[in-house]
């Protein structure tokens, strides 16, 4: 994966997951980041075993240029939360299938947030990291027609993809 | 409420709901828009009953002015993602609780989209509602200083409201 | 599996998935109407990925030939509601278990169909795929006496399996 | 609700509830019945209390002229897959909210049928009658151009719908 | 397994399956029976697939000696409901997890039987049917000394076990 | 209702509730009793809040007559398993709605007993009070002709409500 | 309701609530509380609106003589994990049932806390907070031969309304 | 894993199992027990397969010095409930992942406890077994100085740890 720190830009996207065990699902929102162009940093903090670190980072986030938050974690999955709390930034929540749970207690620990402090949740797993991605991408196309031209590219691609499967599958059969 | 037409500014953020139903729900979203000074258009359109209407609405919106959409549906609720298959806008779902199963079926057919096409999808219901104008307030203000400076104040405010409320349990034991 | 092509008749039923990997699923609607001789086509189009596609597939079925249509997809399963949407044709939906949450998401977000636009649900995965070919020759066959005859003749056999089985396990006592 | 014995067609869809107490829920399947002049007949028959009528009534039915079922149900809801096992006619199932647990045990009995014999599932309760009469209605269009015709306006009227609530909305801002 | 036939009694306990897969997870309840000597037979009989063998066998049990039925299925449970219907025999039902659900909706459809029908439902899966087995002997016991005093040997066993098993794991602390 | 101390016959089925807020649902259980002229003692009794009380009415259950325990109970519904746990009669569980959670709490804490302890679980509620009478009448009746006879004329009865329900809706259409 | 300023000794038990709109459980904790002659104090804060606060009550509460804290709060309930995060004093859960998914959103954020950073959860709503104050005795009481002495107590009496009860049901029937 | 036999000081916490097969998840409790250094003790008992030896050790556990329980269980897991009801100490309900719905019904079993018997629950599984331990020593804690000491420093090595992981993922990018 290549990283923020190869590129020119410094980091709008801050890539922030509960515990390294969820770096797996995570990368898929680096990856896509990187296709887009979009630099990003990442992370690992933990909202409940370290609550300062992960305060510091949601409230130091402007000042350093983040405009966007992915916040990805498992079961009482209140990462997207607690940054949320602390900041007034766009966050992105991907819950993640780390419990016997299935990722449902993290599903509705992400996005059941009470009046006045939203995070934008994804579907549970790799889907959400990757959409993690393009809709951090979306949020920054609102005032960047270079990223919304990407993004615009990507749109058709993925439509063209369908059709030329469907054209595999129509010769298969 | 306070409609977009009353503001000299030209609306920015986009409401769609499916049925005329939902706007109990969906105008806390527009009265929170207007509390952020935030001006948006609102209308329905339904992703299964009238869906060239909600292809032409999604397609047509950024050339419209428009910057965010907000779409809010109950039941097996495709109107946000039939929406967000149709522009590179950010869209936000507000799954609705219309059915019998409260929402849980609203929710999931929101939240779970398929990579590559992200809903940035918000609690069930009224909470849902007002959060989807917070985002759409947050995406603007990452390229809008004074949505930004107001969303500040707003977080402010939330916080001293809970202190005050704390003080009125205090007097009151 | 006996290509619609080798056959002399011209598709009447439209199987659609919205992603190749739901083929290994799907392909078993397609295994049960060839058994039962039902001349059918098979293609790939996503809800979200290519929504023009998916419109334009739907509203010319009916032009085509097609006379059902069956979609299989999983997650936010929106694929047989989008199609229901562009057509008065008999739409069958196939949940599929393609997401951390077993196919419960595709299951709600395909059967909650709003009043006006109804999808045929079937059960979840193989068996739903399945029964997906058994209704689609249920629909033909209540014009087609053909058909009808074959399902009986289907019918007939499953019961004989089920005294077969049964006389098995007894040998086996 | 006008009755099928005032028309002079005689009944080509058959609706059976499991209890009298359904009815509320189910003669939203008859009323939409009568406004696309599709003739039925209505009944009561339990899969558990009175299983021999069941089975009788699923047998008789295609001899009677009946081309589509509509099952209702609550709770363990077997009626419709009960008749689906006596009749080779589609079988269209709803589930009905009658139970503590809203639907959801009707919808999983109703739906998760095994490989051979098919259930059309709705949504829960009204919006699933619904449905129900219009999927058979769609069924017999296949082979009915008149009713084919009747359902085009239908959906158009739907749209239209949308778009007159639409524009109410747009003055009432 | 030893088989009925072995034994110089007539069954009095009848085990039904829906499938011949659901063996591996009935036979614990043949094996428990075996155990407790009570003479069993055991059949497959589908709800949907063979209504006819399912209703003659559960009418004419009683006849043939048959004081308890046992029956086990998976998805859209109907076989237990479907034989409590046809006999006012005890009638247990074992919800088999042979579905993405997990059971679940095995287990909505065998318990959630309407006033008047009921099913005596067990836990999903191989501890279901072996506890079918006990409560097949308890309801026999009512009127049979010497298995009651099989059950209390029984039930002594166990607790004997859990002992011995507490035994185990002080000496490896 | 017809108290057991006003019948010649000593109870033969307990029934235990573990709250006296669960009466309005357990009488239906003694009424259905009572209908089917089966002699029963009813009490309050608590797995948590009485726990000897408990064990001392399961295991002096037998010697006192009682041939079949009923237990109703909502929430953590530990009561028919802890009867279950002391005794070799069968019991019966009825799980009450008593909670936010509609009852799935009680009957997952009900059903999903380990192996080795059966509860025969009924549907959560007023159904499944009833159907729990109508199981203990089953129970006895294997060796009571007398109870089979009232039994067989209560399911005849059942099925002639419904043909007569079926006859008033007839004549309502 | 008697206030803990009443009473000599200073709070041990902190009762902390989300928003001032959980107060009509919330109270359930701080009667039986009183009841129980424990010290305590309430007050309001939001993991989510007032995030300082919310750390620095945590992080404060061992100073100013706190023991345990009791923490409701519905939806993504994030409160006593938030708390947990800042102390090592043992944090009391209750899941408040405040959306429409009847507190199942509530309990899963508030139960599945990560290894490190337990909440000791309650049952949702009244029951629950109830038992937190019952909890937090028994806590207390492990150092605290009084509080010990009122708990044994508790107890006696619960066991006792129980036959109580069980006498008036005697007597009604 | 080092057994409390081989410390000086007498078990304080009693860890308790519903079966052997529970021991891979409840000896995360006795590590992390042993990691901070509070001696405990560890037995198999079952609510339902020995109740008798299950009241035993609840009721006898304070006159032995054990100062809180930790019980362990799946399915319909009434373990913690059952010692509850027969102790006034502090009892930590851990809920196992060992029936087809994944831990979900232990989780209702043991949370969902009546007013007056708590169950301090934790997480479904390892993680749950890991908090159990430090639940208790938090709860020892109140009056011991040196496992609070334990637990500072335990809380300050979590949030050093994830420093420490972010550190790595920061030189691998």
């Amino acid at each position: 994966m290549k990283s923020p720190t190869d590129q020119s830009n410094r980091p709008v996207v801050g890539i922030v997951m509960g515990s390294d065990s969820d770096l797996g699902v995570m990368e898929k929102a680096a990856s896509l980041l990187n296709q887009l162009s979009v630099p990003f940093e990442m992370t690992v903090s933990s909202a409940h075993r370290s609550p300062e670190r992960t305060a510091d980072y949601a409230s130091s986030a402007r000042a350093r240029g983040i405009r966007v938050i992915i916040a990805g974690a498992g079961a009482a999955a209140h990462l997207a939360g607690s940054i949320a709390a602390q900041t007034t930034l766009p966050v992105i929540g991907v819950p993640i299938d780390s419990s016997s749970l299935r990722g449902l207690d993290a599903l509705l620990a992400t996005v059941q947030m009470p009046a006045g402090v939203p995070v934008a949740t994804m579907a549970i797993g790799a889907a959400g990291a990757k959409n993690a991605a393009v809709l951090a991408a979306q949020i920054l196309a609102t005032s960047d027609p270079d990223i919304e031209g990407r993004l615009e590219e990507f749109k058709k691609e993925m439509a063209a993809q369908v059709a030329q499967k469907a054209e595999t599958l129509r010769k298969k059969l």
